[in-house]
């Protein structure tokens, strides 16, 4: 099992279809496009000056979306998962 | 649903109109233009030092002015959506 | 009615006369010059990290000095509009 | 009057005489060279987070040294100040 | 002995088997790969605004990933060994 | 006389004799070389955020070290002192 | 006596044998490689925001080992020394 440290999470990617009926590129939308997750492994949160540590949003199982260029590719046990920092993770999928 | 984490608002584009009579750019201008959208999802709120959370001060409802490339656009259910964090809203329209 | 976020103003410019007698541009004072403007709405003041807010300086009304490359132009019904942060504000003129 | 900001000061220079006897520039000596000012206005402070308030250390009349590049011209009824940060003061000559 | 300061970790490589059975890289995986290794020693964390010292979320004995390009080698008493900070831990492999 | 702001150091320079003997430049040392100078003043100290003001760690008349290219030259009635932070004294001599 | 400041330490290099069989240098190692030291005198530590100072984790007397490009060379009474922050020490070698 993969523990994440601090504020990291670990995420399994969720393939998202990028249907493109015309193929047009708008110029004007140059915006970061972010990408799917599920949340397999959360870390114990990040620790406040007061000391106190803050529990992390996210929990196992919710579906993300985050920054696409975030986080580092991790191989384990034949399976990639991806781990990223929460402040990484734009929103949850109810 | 999307639900935003930490002090990020969920946000549909309202758009503006740009009639410009004459056409002429002022080179003087070169200011960058705001954009205006509406709340669509708040998050919880962004942790202080000393363990509280601030809650946002937008509401879900509220028109708001944004910087206009500030944000991540997420196509949700057939909708785009642009998650944006607080910090990048300039105003409320009321 | 436009309602700042946070430390953030809502000015209207104030045009002020630039008359050179001669014209002659002094290569030693390439100083960044400010701008006038009149306070027009005031955010509710930043939020420190004992959760505190602290209330602007400023108040609605007062004519106030500020960089001139500051903040973002807004249009609103008609009229245009200067959002700043407080911290941009170099002094108010009573 | 300028009524300057936070720990703004309004500064009105001081001529200083750079009388150099010989006129050669040592390269060795390339460092800044301050200069001086006296205090007009100052505001009201720097706020802390815990919520307190930082009462500035110089006061209006005091001949200042501080540097050359800080600051913003201001022209006002027909003199020129310098509006600067009290952190950009380096001393008081007593 | 080598004792780490504040919130270093010494930590022993392990190797891991990179087979690629085709060899072919892909260009849409230019993400950052992590390395293993094991704990050796930790240090006694580091000391937050409040006073108070956080001790590290790893023990002696861990196995764990760490982003490639952190820490600074060192060869003590005929081994090797990477000195780097918890931040640059990814995750426990438990 | 000259009273600094804040955590600055007004200070004399020693010379320092630099006899190298053989005048070989040793092309590993290309670390930065401090100064020497004598304390002349000391500000009241820098203010925390929870209001105190840390006292300096140097007293007037302390010899001390410090870094190169630290400070700005000042002249005052025909001497030249240097102004500093106290963060760019290395060491004092005893 | 040299009395550093802050959390800043003074040390005495120690030689360490850098024997390399073949001489080959391995591309894929680049990795910053870090110097040994004796801690000769040690700061009073550096002040939190609480208004505590923090007692350096090392003492005269320690071997340790730091960051190869850190500190300031000081010459003094004929011997040669380096002033460091604490920081940069990585470990201490028992």
């Amino acid at each position: 099992m993969l523990k994440p440290l601090g504020d990291r999470v670990v995420i399994e990617l969720v393939e998202t279809e990028e249907k493109t009926a015309s193929g047009i590129l708008l110029p004007d939308s140059a915006k970061e496009k972010p990408q799917e997750g599920r949340v397999v492994a959360v870390g114990t949160g990040r620790v406040l000056d007061n000391g106190e540590r803050v529990a992390l949003e996210v929990s196992v199982g919710n579906k993300i979306i985050f920054s696409k260029y975030a986080g580092t590719e991790v191989k384990y046990e034949g399976s990639e998962y991806l781990i990223i920092r929460e402040n990484d993770i734009l929103a949850v999928v109810e």
